[in-house]
């Protein structure tokens, strides 16, 4: 992001007001190709989480470029990336009502979808909606290998979970998912190799063994033998989360915030047109609201729904007011969700608008 | 919100996915007409903030009840406001560059438009694009009363700022706006009170001194005489952090987001189809990411963007997997800025969808 500035690419961006969504097409593709060359080098499979980016045309590109098919988060993106051309789509996620199953079932007429249980319940809603299916629904058993959200808690529970959809008309059990990445914990690596092996004396070796987290995609390698695939949805992007969890740079980072310095109250604050409509208030431990490459002393100190407040008393430089900035948001996920549109900044300067096709869909 | 529940309303909110935003009809129209009695009693003009709701229906009803016009937060909200008939419509923000100066003008054509400025440079926009309209713009200024955001610092620079607003062609200075309500410190009402004091001197009494805040609406009579408009915006739906500064209880709170638990991984445990794609991850200083009716003593202790993670440890009750929940929202603006459409949930039972038509707008 430190060659994306207002005063490098100031025609182009000139045409744009703020705030706006700007995103480096050639550092996409950079980071993608990284990625993609990374799994290959180890074997992994790699399946990105389009939920950061929620673009079809991103989607495909990821596809081209060699992964194994992509992952969403919820019924909505994929309905999205089935209708975009996407054919092979892992939601790992317990669908439950009637409404959803009806969605998913549709959905699997068209195109490969596989989903996640935790739990019997989630599994008898899948027998009953699938036990008359042309083929079965791929069913992958989610642990918990340390993040206490979803997931069965033992290896255990794994196998009974996975006997129970293995013996239901209708489904197939497809394997483990767990995030985030296990290899930083002896624990969760034990609780996969366990659990494996205990499948595997069961007659139920798991096909896949499902990994993921941008945080740890360049060491996912050292997994490879246990995990199979790996699904990684920042790494699109990145932004200050991942710079501050090691994952390459901030000149790896494809996305920043335009804004506009509105105010300068007094001699060390600056007000910028975008708050937490636009960067949300999403800290993920980390002290402001955003790193800004022109000014990195600079420190977002508050957010209101429509203003940034910037304490800048650190920096030697201090903006005058009507510059524009970039900002790197803290976590881009939820940013990108905000903005209907966003605009791709195309190495010859010329910038090119898209809709953030997959935002804003219920469940 | 305790009586808009999933079995009171069973057969009207069977037919809603989730997660789902549920606004109860009735409730709303009693914040808007108790704010507006409460605004009447006290001789203040109302002008309810849209930032909240962002839906024109609303922004008609309020004027309908006796709203002297309403609130924005940004141009792309006014726009729409405009073009639902909103006739009067205050930006209370520095409206900075040439692109969103067009935009001002042409809605100053058709509307009565007023904003602020805290500084000369705005004012010196303002004064170029409006030098030859036919009627000049309304220009505030806004004060710094003990925000740390926007305003200027000292009476002495209200005056200043008013006599450059005064003294440019085609703008006319408005009055005092400042944000939030001052009544609590007393600093504030005097930063105040001697500004309107010096303006009066220098022969530019401020005909509008607006503040504003749901916190402190129930006692802004108390800021009576100095204060002529006040302008709430969270009234018309109220969340959690509402009830935690004591303005109603959760029976004033007309929003829910209505959420699938979908998963059961421990006994006290819950996870709900809710993240913080739905609400968001403001706290506001509360612990916990909203309130459950229907489990008071539980606490959604953690979010991902499509999960939300509920400890149910101090619960005597605890919910099965399928079981739908409301969640009041710590902060309900940024939710229903979050959602393309909500649901309005009549007394008869009847649902109604509505666009939230003024989300996602650039600037």
């Amino acid at each position: 992001m430190t060659d994306l500035s207002a005063t490098t690419h100031a025609d182009a961006l000139a045409g744009l007001d703020t705030p706006a969504v700007v995103i480096d097409a050639a550092k996409v593709e950079a980071n993608l190709r990284r990625a993609q060359a990374y799994a290959d080098r180890h074997g992994l499979r790699l399946r990105p989480h389009i939920k950061t980016h929620k673009m079809p045309h991103l989607a495909l590109r990821q596809v081209e470029l060699g992964a194994a098919g992509i992952t969403c988060q919820k019924l909505g993106e994929a309905e999205v990336m089935a209708d975009a051309g996407l054919a092979d789509i892992f939601l790992p996620y317990n669908i439950v009502g009637a409404a959803k199953l009806a969605r998913l079932a549709a959905l699997k007429r068209r195109i490969a979808i596989s989903v996640t249980a935790d739990n019997a319940v989630v599994v008898e809603g899948y027998a009953a909606a699938f036990a008359d299916a042309d083929a079965p629904l791929t069913v992958l058993v989610e642990c918990d290998t340390g993040m206490g959200r979803c997931g069965v808690t033992t290896p255990e529970a794994a196998l009974a979970l996975a006997r129970t959809i293995a013996a239901a008309p209708g489904l197939r059990f497809g394997g483990l998912m767990t995030f985030p990445a296990t290899h930083r914990a002896v624990e969760a690596r034990d609780f996969l190799e366990r659990s494996i092996a205990r499948l595997a004396a069961a007659g139920l070796p798991p096909a896949v063994v499902s990994s993921g987290g941008t945080p740890d995609l360049y060491a996912a390698g050292d997994d490879a033998g246990l995990v199979t695939e790996y699904r990684p949805g920042t790494y699109v992007f990145s932004d200050r989360f991942q710079v501050a969890k090691g994952v390459g740079g901030y000149d790896d980072c494809a996305l920043g915030v335009l804004a506009t310095v509105v105010s300068r109250p007094t001699d060390s604050r600056a007000v910028i047109d975008a708050g937490s409509k636009a960067l949300t208030s999403d800290l993920l431990g980390l002290d402001g609201y955003g790193y800004l490459p022109a000014y990195p002393e600079a420190r977002i100190a508050s957010l209101s729904e429509e203003h940034g407040v910037i304490d800048f008393s650190a920096s030697p430089r201090r903006p005058a007011i009507g510059e524009r900035l970039f900002v790197i948001p803290n976590h881009v996920c939820p940013v990108v969700n905000l903005f209907d549109t966003v605009h791709f900044l195309h190495a010859g300067g010329s910038i090119e608008e898209r809709r953030v096709a997959a935002r804003g869909r219920v469940g």
